[in-house]
């Protein structure tokens, strides 16, 4: 570590349709020093794709390997290919200052949680509740059966809102980026980052 | 509390000299939205001074019970006077949902923790622990023993850091209460204060 603070893990996660993707695209342009965390995958390369940067690809027998070695901080199978996050990556940015960013849906997010409890989870929210209840009723064609289930979803999804540490309200895509920017600033500030370098100091004029 | 969402306690304290009232001056321009704390005092009036605005003037009996009856957040005498935080005007303009900024020395903002653990504490530090150590070791012309008193000071100033949420440094004005401002924003944000909109809305549409 020497001179440098280590950087932060943002985790952005939130329900499906809420945005996760449109807000990281936006951040990114007004954060560049950001890094991005880069999965690992056992689907084939296409064509323009390039290792360590859109992904770091692996066999199958490779990613079983780390999975057993606890070399993911999560990872899910999807149509028959294996996605993950490889946590070398992460804590080697973490190690150099930067900070880094995850996106990611909520069951991995909640993954994430277990491997790396001192991440900074964010969970972006939809803007209006009034709005997401209209949708879960629908157009008053659904039947009650699916209005019912689609109210357990979206409770599922807001009683996971407790495992987070901040809840991001995605109304204007600038605006949730502000958030976000405030979130970093502050987390940066918090004592327990702070304090070790005044302790330092006073050790070396002791 | 009805609608609105209870405001944020903030205490900004930090060592004697660190600009606590620049920063604090600073930060009421640019956030007008922001309460600050009225004390309570036993000293008179000055001509021009306003009661509730300026302080809550008391005499020695009504400030006596104040103390007895807990209603202080801090208090202290200096030059014969008592000084103090009165709880109620607090707890009035946070459950109005304004936020409300105290600026205090950092004996009074250990009390204030004691009596209001969850408010955010904003720990200012002096910019360059270079300038600090200069400023320690003097100018050649001090003795071991002023050196070694002053040394302890800024000991015992950087171990209570350790009660603080947030250290800002104040290298820049402008620069200190854009890091505020990022951290108010940040507490506004997390989860704890979010999660019962949501959980409302769920248990409305139930």
């Amino acid at each position: 570590m020497s001179m440098v603070d280590r950087g932060l893990l943002l985790i952005l996660s939130g329900p499906a349709g809420v945005g996760k993707g449109t807000v990281c695209k936006a951040l990114r342009e007004r954060m560049p020093e950001l890094v991005y965390s880069v999965s690992a995958t056992t689907r084939s390369p296409r064509p323009g794709e390039v290792e360590g940067v859109n992904y770091f690809f692996k066999t199958k027998e490779e990613f079983q390997k780390m999975i057993e070695q606890d070399a993911l901080l999560e990872w899910a199978e999807y149509v028959g290919n294996f996605y993950g996050t490889p946590r070398q990556f992460v804590e080697d940015m973490l190690n150099e200052g930067r900070d880094v960013i995850l996106e990611i849906e909520v069951q991995g997010a909640l993954q994430v949680k277990q491997r790396f409890p001192q991440g900074t989870f964010l969970f972006l929210a939809p803007p209006d509740l009034n709005e997401l209840e209209n949708r879960i009723v629908g157009r008053g064609t659904e039947t009650q059966d699916v209005i019912r289930k689609r109210m357990e979803v979206a409770r599922a999804e807001i009683e996971l809102m407790d495992h987070y540490d901040y809840v991001v309200v995605n109304d204007v895509i600038e605006a949730a980026c502000d958030r976000i920017q405030a979130i970093i600033t502050a987390e940066h500030l918090k004592k327990d980052r702070q304090v070790h370098k005044y302790r330092k100091w006073l050790k070396e004029v002791e």
